[in-house]
């Protein structure tokens, strides 16, 4: 049988051998292999790891001994001996996982030392002091990160001895205090654990071993994979190196360095150093360390060597490095390097650069940039650097942080908004009343609602920050305040909100404006040139499409026609029109909305022609532009004990009883989308009637738009075919009226499961399809968004029954295979019709690369979400090329 | 090119050529080809009509020569001649589609008289007043059936001419008088249609065809095929004949019979016949008919030719035939056979009996008695034979009928309902707190909510009728009435509901009561041997589960845990289970509920034993059991008006807040199913301990008994994975302390579309599966039931975007399509697992073929449709093998 192989050496691995030797491991070797100055050392394979996890923490058969094997190469190379007298090999103890998880894992230091070897670094250094001091740490450091004992004690010991000796720092603590201190820690441990120290260093080196192992099952390491979604199986490596020793005078020193500026993207060495001392001086933060460009005057010998290095090490990784070295008596080691972790700004700067500067191919800068990432470029974002209380906290709705006084109403933010004060519009939640609040304020924050709640999709559409659903926060409307816990926000204090995280904040907080820098723009134009993907914006004002066209639109994949409903002037004729008691009531509120819409659709098709606009006809359930049927309940209730009689109480009795018969159990599945066009032809007609006058006054003016008329909600057919002919009787009557010939198609969307089994049939008679994937995702999964995302998502998440929000993160098992499966039956009918997506996931990379990858035609999003999408568009092509 | 053949003899034709010949056209050439006497003549096949109506009414080509060609093979034949004034060639035209729709169709009499013919036969019979008269009634019919003038102006004519001699019958009138009526007659045709009556009988017989073909679109032919689900595209056949005229004396007549009693089945010849009369005679109701019984008296000469006749008739088609007879002269001439429309008791009885007469065999009696028909049989019906004016229409939600005095609250109904008195219990919507007073009424009537609201739910489950939304009635609760329309109905005043129409009437109407006959059973013990699905119950209570056996059930599919947490002594419980704080004090009520729930299920395993029952552990979103929201609201303001302070309103707000905090936007995609024992396993657990417990007591007993637990609502194998893990944990507790081993499963609905397209997953942990039908239909389509069927399934259905309401019969394409992918993964990965269906599918005949079809094993539905879905199973799997 052959013995599975679980220790490298440094020389025996390379940097393609992450996933068994970690990150850290593979580095270590690929340097080693490229001659650069690393201490030598070996690795155990995170297979030996996952084979000890899984054996109930039983090393596997010959670890162990392949492990003293190569420690025997170690003592070799070096000529130093483990654990000698004279001159003794010290090791350092480090994990490293596949996957970068910095300060996750436990490390320890200066491994071999024993109260014999302790006398043979002491004999090596000279130095007396150092020795027993490194002694005195290792212990404190195996002890913590082994045993489990906690720093304090071991601090408290070394307290009592500088007091005695009326001492400050504990570089003045002299050898031989280091000597009864290192008696006292020996003592604690035989009180705390049972047994002695281990005087022995294999058995320090095992122990050492077990605990990284142990560490990956951590708390810490455990959250930390959860929150960056890290499988749990992956293990980790154990690195097992020769010290070597920054804290041997003013020729010794250590520091950290990136091989470009990790903030800006900026090419130069970036990181600082500390003379004569060790790793640990510098998080210990004891010693402010200095700028790396200090050193060339204060380790001029080595200063050229680590430039180079960086050079060579950037040049060999093809990327910025973020690198860990140490200097020992004038030589420089190299501890560590790796990928450099940057914000969205630098990730995009060192793409580009890269490019220029020959490193790198386009493709590659495309697929280094974190499409999600740049998202923060294009808002207002709260500066990270400043650590921030959050008040309370809410559903992260509309990206983008806004800060401004509190207002409770939308007539007092439209009044002091267009009086330019900052406010933010406070509402238990948002109805189509308080839109003209909602334009004026900076951000909307509201205590009820989801992610598709009024205010969260009125707030996206518009790029405005909102925060959503924060039930925390109690409104004291009579007293004009509300409460948080025990804290109290009067109208006029000011907050601030982060749509990016739902953070709540006190009082302004400090901001970055977005800055679209050259290399921004420049990426992006790479990206449309490696994409399949057509990019669209969900846009339903000129204003948005306007913006969405600045980010690089080709055209608008949704656009809404409800929020045309829902301005102030208009609703009042929407209501009558709902409320009308017979058809030719309705046709006259319906022509009073018909010069609106014309002017709306005008004014969308103007700026965008001659792409491709989609103008989905009305959805929403018809009580959503009436109004509030609690408020109503009470009023009434409150004018019958004043024993208000007459006009007025029966005409809001009468409202109520039609707002009951409208109220439905489930609106999300009720009379909405196009079972409205079906029970009231005569909308949708108005509709098509707006679209189509609206092409042919830009027809007259030398424009030649293209919409797509888009019916919503279909499950079957005969849905499409029957408001299809409403649709084309508008337009042969307009035709007969004008002769004016128009571009246009009719199609549908697919939101429904029935829709994605049948669209073979409905292909027969869709020109186009557009996926809706949030409704898709609500009735595949049986989720109410409103309802799932507060109440059991998070569960949901937190017990590993998902993996992501599905309303985030499209659900390519359920939802994903129900949208191939209608991929397939359309394209088997129609073989080329157009598809795309317009769900909040055509926003979303992974939910892009599932788009390409089902060969949808384009993606549409939120305008704010362009520059994203096009990136995600350009790596999901690149990746499955 | 070789013409179609549009014209058949009736020698031509046979009885399986009903879908070009019609019904009444087969089956006349079927009584010509066996010999039988029927006046000679032919059909026009249903191909002319749909090649009439495709060319946009234009006759095609050759069909009307061949027509005269036909016709003068009837004149050889009879020696007559068309038109003819010695010997004329008289012919009924009569429509016949290819399934029969009596009374839809037009028909006309006698063509071929006109100014010249009509002397022809008064010669021929000897009798000018009969020429007379049926030229009159001729022209007066084919004006009415053919040019559209109104039957009143024609009587207005006769009873002009009848004043004038100061006669009172019709056949009082003499010749001559006739003669100038006739006059008159086409002096009317000439005024409306500005033509002359056509005297040219070939005009006639080709205006009569081209009536004929048209009536196939009159309004009431459509309306009968919507209600009757007949394909448009059928067509009607033209049948030609020469008339036979029982109007030629006493040794005449005509009648129509059955070859067996069609109400209630026995072996008789029923039906009535009229001496010296034509069949419009009996129509228009001026003498009354003779039993047919009599005609052995009354024409003896023809009686046992008749009766031979009519038994080899149903020989010949082997099942009860309705036959249309006329004699003329003494000879008998059979005019039309079909087979007998009949109540479900007679079919039952025909069915069982022709078996028993060796007649047909058991299959072909499985396959003849309508399944959805014998549904009728088990409820109290309202007798039909008595003509009632409905004063509401509501939701057909539970079938039977009930009457009783209205009582507006369940304490009174329950009150008065223990005390004898028959009652209706009328709510504007009920919730548990009512479950008292619905179990004492003899039905339930609702103004809100469909048919799945709790009333319709609970009033399935009990078999008794409920008609449900019956949103005219205006409940005025003050004064203790309601209203509808004008009448109004008080507290204590007698209707009747029809909860299978959804009627309600005033006063007590007369019922016929449910008898279960010998040959029912018979028919269902056949069923039983001749299906492939078993039968299982939806079943909440002991009581149901004993009606189910009654029925023959084979195990419960579907037993709702929630209904048991409805009773009015739990609900405080549940309702503090709910309210609970903290875990602690959740658990505290949960162990007050565990006994309650342990005798739930002890009774209905004890009753249902060895069968195996389906235990859906808690579904329904936890606020249903809550009080209603705006009650509360309106009593907080009420007492805030009061000025009422202190603990109880305190505690009302408190209870608002959190009924607020836990109602949802769509509760049906919300926090439900398994979803409330993900986040709350603790229920879960309850209730699985309830269900070993009982089981271990009944083992005690000696009684074994079997539960499937069934994890409702499940998207993802994890959610059932980790309830699974919760329940198994429960089991092993019990093993350990009571060391009894118990027979279960553990298994999950199929009801989201996510569930059937990751069935193979699910299927890694799910023991048996069940389609959850109902909510599957919901999500697939995004209908919310309760929104659907009042506000846009109607209009659906009125415009045929869908053929039936997707929750009454399965919706095999879509629903369908998931349903039969689900099983392929399935059983993909266990090849043999259990399948069933437990949405309200599983009792409708067409659902339960198509259950049938992709191979479940069971089917389930409520107690009362067991015996329906028994003989549906067995007619699924005849007509598929």
């Amino acid at each position: 049988m052959s013995e599975k192989k679980y220790v490298y050496l440094f020389e025996e691995g390379k940097s393609d051998m992450r996933a068994l030797l970690g990150g850290k491991g593979a580095n270590l070797a690929e340097m080693t292999i490229i001659g650069l100055p690393v201490p030598t050392g070996f690795t155990l394979t995170t297979e030996a790891c996952n084979a000890y996890l899984a054996a109930s923490k039983d090393f596997p058969e010959g670890m162990l001994e392949a492990t003293f094997a190569a420690l025997q190469v170690l003592e070799s190379k070096t000529a130093k001996v483990f654990g000698d007298q004279d001159n003794p090999l010290l090791v350092s103890v480090r994990s490293g996982a596949a996957i970068s998880m910095p300060g996750m894992m436990d490390t320890i230091l200066n491994l071999g030392l024993n109260d014999i070897s302790v006398l043979g670094l002491a004999k090596l250094t000279g130095d007396n002091r150092f020795a027993y001091d490194c002694y005195r740490r290792f212990i404190q450091m195996f002890c913590n990160v082994v045993l489990d004992i906690e720093h304090g004690q071991f601090d408290d010991i070394v307290e009592k001895h500088k007091r005695k000796l009326s001492l400050i720092f504990d570089h003045e603590i002299p050898a031989e205090e280091l000597k009864s201190i290192i008696d006292e820690y020996k003592t604690l441990v035989k009180e705390e654990k049972g047994f002695d120290f281990p005087q022995d260093v294999k058995t320090q080196l095992t122990m050492a071993i077990r605990a990284v192992f142990d560490s990956w099952n951590n708390q810490r390491a455990i959250v930390y994979r959860r929150l960056n979604k890290i499988e749990d199986s992956l293990g980790t490596a154990v690195n097992i190196q020769c010290m070597a020793f920054g804290n041997m005078g003013l020729d010794s020193g250590t520091g950290v360095a990136f091989t470009r500026n990790p903030s800006t993207g900026e090419k130069e060495l970036y990181g600082e150093f500390l003379v004569n001392a060790q790793g640990e001086d510098v998080v210990a933060g004891i010693r402010t360390p200095t700028p790396i460009a200090k050193m060339k005057e204060e380790l001029p010998g080595v200063y050229q060597q680590f430039v180079d290095t960086c050079q060579n090490l950037e040049n060999h990784y093809r990327d910025m490095q973020d690198i860990e070295f140490t200097v020992e008596k004038g030589k420089l080691y190299m501890l560590q390097t790796r990928n450099g972790k940057r914000t969205a700004k630098a990730s995009v700067k060192v793409a580009v650069d890269m490019v220029i500067e020959g490193l790198i191919t386009i493709e590659e800068a495309l697929l280094r940039v974190d499409a999600e990432q740049i998202n923060q470029l294009l808002h207002r974002q709260i500066d990270n650097s400043v650590k921030l209380e959050a008040i309370a906290k809410g559903l992260p709705a509309s990206p983008g942080a806004a800060c401004g006084k509190v207002l409770f109403d939308a007539d007092q933010a439209e009044k002091q908004g267009e009086a330019g004060e900052k406010v933010v519009l406070v509402r238990s939640e948002t109805t189509p009343d308080d839109i003209h609040g909602i334009i004026y304020a900076q951000g909307i924050l509201t205590v009820r609602g989801g992610m598709t709640s009024h205010a969260a999709v009125v707030a996206r559409g518009m790029g405005k920050p909102c925060v959503c659903g924060c039930e925390s926060i109690k409104i004291d409307a009579p007293n004009r305040l509300f409460r948080v816990n025990q804290i109290i926000v009067k109208e006029g204090d000011v907050i601030s909100i982060d749509g990016a995280t739902g953070n709540v904040m006190l009082g302004e907080v400090p901001m970055i404006e977005p800055t679209l820098s050259d290399e921004f723009e420049t990426l992006l134009s790479w990206a449309n040139d490696n994409k399949s993907l057509a990019v669209r914006a969900n846009a339903d004002t000129p204003q948005d499409a306007a913006k969405a066209r600045e980010f690089g639109a080709e055209g608008i994949g949704l656009c809404r026609t409800e929020h045309m409903f829902m301005a102030a002037e208009r609703l009042p004729i929407v209501q009558e029109m709902i409320l009308a008691e017979t058809l030719a009531e309705r046709e006259a509120a319906l022509s009073e909305l018909l010069p609106f819409q014309r002017e709306d659709f005008y004014g969308i098709l103007k700026v965008m022609a001659p792409f491709p606009v989609t103008i989905r006809l009305l959805d929403p359930p018809l009580h959503e532009f009436l109004p509030d049927h609690e408020t109503l309940l009470l009023e009434i209730a409150e004018m019958k004990h004043q024993q208000i009689q007459g006009k007025e109480l029966y005409e809001k009795e009468d409202l109520l009883k039609q707002i009951h018969s409208l109220s439905e159990a489930n609106p999300m599945l009720g009379h909405r989308g196009c079972r409205l066009g079906i029970t009231y032809p005569e909308i949708y007609r108005m509709q098509a009637r707006a679209i189509f006058e609206a092409m042919i006054q830009l027809k007259k003016e030398g424009i030649n738009s293209f919409t797509e008329v888009e019916i919503p909600l279909v499950m079957d057919v005969a849905e499409l075919s029957l408001l299809k002919a409403e649709i084309m009787d508008v337009y042969a009557q307009l035709q007969q009226e004008t002769a004016c010939e128009l571009d246009f198609a009719v199609g549908t969307m697919l939101e429904l499961p029935r829709a994605c089994v049948t669209t073979d049939e409905i292909a027969r008679e869709a020109e186009f399809f557009s996926f809706g994937t949030n409704d898709l995702t609500q009735t595949t999964l049986g989720f109410s968004r409103d309802d799932a995302e507060g109440k059991f998502i998070p569960v949901y998440l937190d017990k590993k029954i998902i993996k992501d929000n599905p309303f985030a993160v499209l659900d390519r098992k359920g939802v994903g295979s129900l949208m191939k499966m209608a991929v397939e039956k359309a394209r088997g009918v129609r073989k080329d019709v157009l598809m795309g997506i317009c769900g909040e996931h055509g926003g979303e990379p992974s939910s892009i690369e599932f788009c390409h990858l089902i060969g949808l035609n384009y993606v549409s999003c939120s305008p704010y979400r362009i520059p994203v999408a096009r990136l995600a568009a350009a790596q999901a092509k690149l990746k499955n090329s």
